[in-house]
């Protein structure tokens, strides 16, 4: 019988593993490495080459010498995958701490035509419609590849930071016979012979699992059959949702989230500083965080500003953009949390201030004058959460459900709900939300 | 201004950090500590009563003395939730080597009526339709939510290990144009103006993504609108998905997942024994893993337990149970891996065995005779793909989007793609895969 041994590691000719070893000294000057990649760029000199390999995180530079190295270049062309077996060369100007000079390049795929769009340049040069159309190949620039990693980043410090805190994973259905918030711009889906919905929110589902696991979160996607095309709108997105128990007040959640940005910027900056540094980004420092009453900052803002506002229950766009600016010069803050939002504009299952219950216990969070976390106390009574339905004309037996959990017990409980692209945005400072997904799903776009 | 600040802890009584202190000393003896949790179950005996608490992973046994201790218990009932405040009294018995004497119970909420099931049992006593028709409260069960909180270490294992393993994690569509796999089999939704699908597989994205990264993985719901309701069958499962370049066989995936399945039983193991103790279940044991090829397994099963099969090209779910039988007892392991699957059923990416045509370089993993991963070696030439498209008379115009990434180069690559929850009711020795899913979809089933 023949085995698949555990004793067996597989060398994918990792350039990250080789410089491990460079590092500890298991390779050393003049010693002879492959590396795997793709053929990113090619440099012709007067008698040698710079030939620039792509792999999964860095450019490197070889030196291709006529008459030195086997064959010849001609064979090679850009987006060629490869495994390049070249000497190891000090190099102090190298952020590896090498160069490689090459010994041979075995050529394992290529194009089969030349690109349709030049994706080695520093940044792709075309509009966002055209990156996306032609994502298959763009995502492969440095520069929009940089993203996605730190996405992933964030994605990686979001679950680690709530493991470490003794949070529990679950997975919320994303079919559903109704939905969270009540129904609107949800998309319909035929299922088998009935009519389901995609899921809006898993705000039912995380309030459940707190009666199960006390602190849960997950990462899952949420649809949104909204109709605006706005740079910061779009259809799918990846919710990151938490919810915990027996919570003295709403703030509970806001010291998590403060010490939950905290953590990951801390991470970007320690494991994805390549990735910064290909984007020429410098993070916001995360410190302690100003907040504000939402009825207080409205007004300190039309005061400061002079500039009226319209909308009593709600914060404007330029309005945000005020207050990102304001504490950022005065309180040299990236960050505020706005608390205690209108009753009027915060759902059904939002805890009222016992002090004043026209608002809410509830927040948000901003970063650079814009809303990126939602959250807030939810109601744990189930009396209190039907007198509220009925004050608001809702109709009880659409949410049975929902008032189980309320009808067996709940503890006080809240939690926060951040759209991991609009993060993504914000924090690495992109135009355009679509940047911040590989495959954006939008009222135009399904595809790639 | 108020601030939110970084340094401030939020203390919610949580017995998991209080057994940590009490280990390294911070807590003895007498001590006065605060927990919050459930009410599970009130034994009254002559004169002090047991009163258990369930926290987010335990039962806790306290002790309410009449006169001793503060209040009545009459005001108390089974889940109720409280913040129950008490003496630690050393106690080896105990797990956590110590016992509560109730000194004071603060309710915080209670339920309004009584449980419709019974739940502070060992198990919830009813059959699985009843169970999941009032999953909010079964899954407080204790043994019910032992198993989410496994699956949650699952899907921690299975990310933890591929993260150390240099893998970047991406998100794919769910809404898509067209299906991975062909089309048939999927849920239609109605996207504003358009027809669209949910996602039946992120084949398609895993591979772009291997052009961009390299080694990618992603955990992420799929949905297959399969018409069947066996007992192995859902309609909307979490896939476990990676895909990994520049492999030099198809081996290279194998003895990948065979590292990856010891590393996630050894999590179980060490981090999640109080479950594994709370089902009785004692995982299996990974070690090198037997390898046989399809047709060589279908003869020698055939032969083994006279028993001619009838499909040629597939394993029939009976000379699975063989297989897992056969390896059991003859090698000793509850995992083999079955390779070489023939053309005609694998899906049109999968590569060809150069050596014979009608074989691909592709295996499932079995599992005490059920299969729980498919993987493979994919098909990485533009030509080589078109051709067999052809051969099999696809439409290739309906693939432009597949073969794009084809065209600009693409490393010899492959990978696999689990289901979460198969892969649980396997590991968990479970008999219906609904149980491994807090919140099952199929046929019936939509809520909650």
């Amino acid at each position: 019988m023949e085995y698949i041994s555990l004793e067996k590691k597989v060398d994918n000719y990792d350039i990250e593993v080789i410089i491990e070893k460079y590092k500890n000294g298991e390779i050393k000057n003049n010693d002879t490495v492959k590396v795997k990649g793709y053929i990113h760029r090619i440099r012709k000199m007067s008698g040698f080459a710079f030939v620039i390999l792509r792999t999964s995180r860095r450019l490197i530079q070889s030196v291709f010498t006529d008459g030195e190295s086997k064959g010849s270049l001609d064979n090679y062309e850009e987006e060629d995958t490869v495994i390049l077996t070249g000497t190891i060369v000090n190099d102090e100007r190298s952020k590896m701490g090498f160069e490689l000079r090459v010994i041979e390049i075995e050529k394992l795929s290529g194009p089969i035509e030349t690109l349709p769009i030049v994706i080695n340049k520093k940044q792709v040069d075309c509009n966002i419609d055209v990156l996306l159309d032609n994502r298959i190949i763009t995502m492969r620039n440095p520069y929009e590849r940089a993203i996605f990693k730190l996405v992933d980043g964030i994605l990686f410090a979001f679950r680690d930071f709530l493991r470490k805190e003794g949070f529990t994973e679950f997975i919320p259905p994303k079919i559903v016979q109704a939905g969270a918030e009540g129904g609107a711009d949800m998309f319909q889906i035929e299922y088998f012979d009935k009519l389901a919905y995609l899921n809006q929110s898993p705000q039912m589902y995380k309030q459940i699992m707190v009666g199960v696991f006390n602190k849960v979160f997950t990462t899952s996607p949420v649809f949104r059959a909204e109709k605006h095309g706005t740079r910061r709108h779009i259809n799918e997105f990846e919710g990151l949702d938490l919810e915990m128990g027996f919570i003295d007040s709403f703030e509970d959640i806001m010291v998590l989230e403060a010490r939950m940005m905290k953590y990951l910027v801390d991470v970007l900056n320690k494991d994805y500083a390549l990735e910064l540094e290909e984007i020429n980004l410098k993070l916001p420092e995360v410190k302690d965080i100003p907040m504000i009453k939402f009825a207080e900052v409205k007004d300190l803002i039309a005061k400061e500003y002079n500039r009226p506002y319209r909308d009593k229950f709600d914060l404007e766009p330029e309005e945000e953009k005020l207050i990102g600016k304001y504490f950022n010069e005065k309180y040299n803050s990236q960050f505020v949390f706005v608390t205690h939002y209108p009753e009027k504009k915060r759902p059904f299952y939002a805890k009222e201030d016992p002090k004043d219950s026209n608002y809410t216990l509830s927040f948000d969070l901003l970063l650079n004058g814009a809303e990126i976390t939602t959250g807030g106390q939810r109601i744990n009574d189930y009396n209190e959460q039907v007198a509220k339905m009925q004050r608001r004309g809702m109709d009880i037996t659409q949410f049975e459900d929902y008032l189980t959990m309320h009808k067996y017990g709940m503890p006080p409980h809240g939690g926060l709900g951040i759209g991991l692209e609009r993060l993504s945005m914000k924090l690495l400072q992109l135009e355009n939300i679509r940047m911040t997904t590989a495959f954006p799903r939008d009222m135009e776009r399904l595809r790639p």
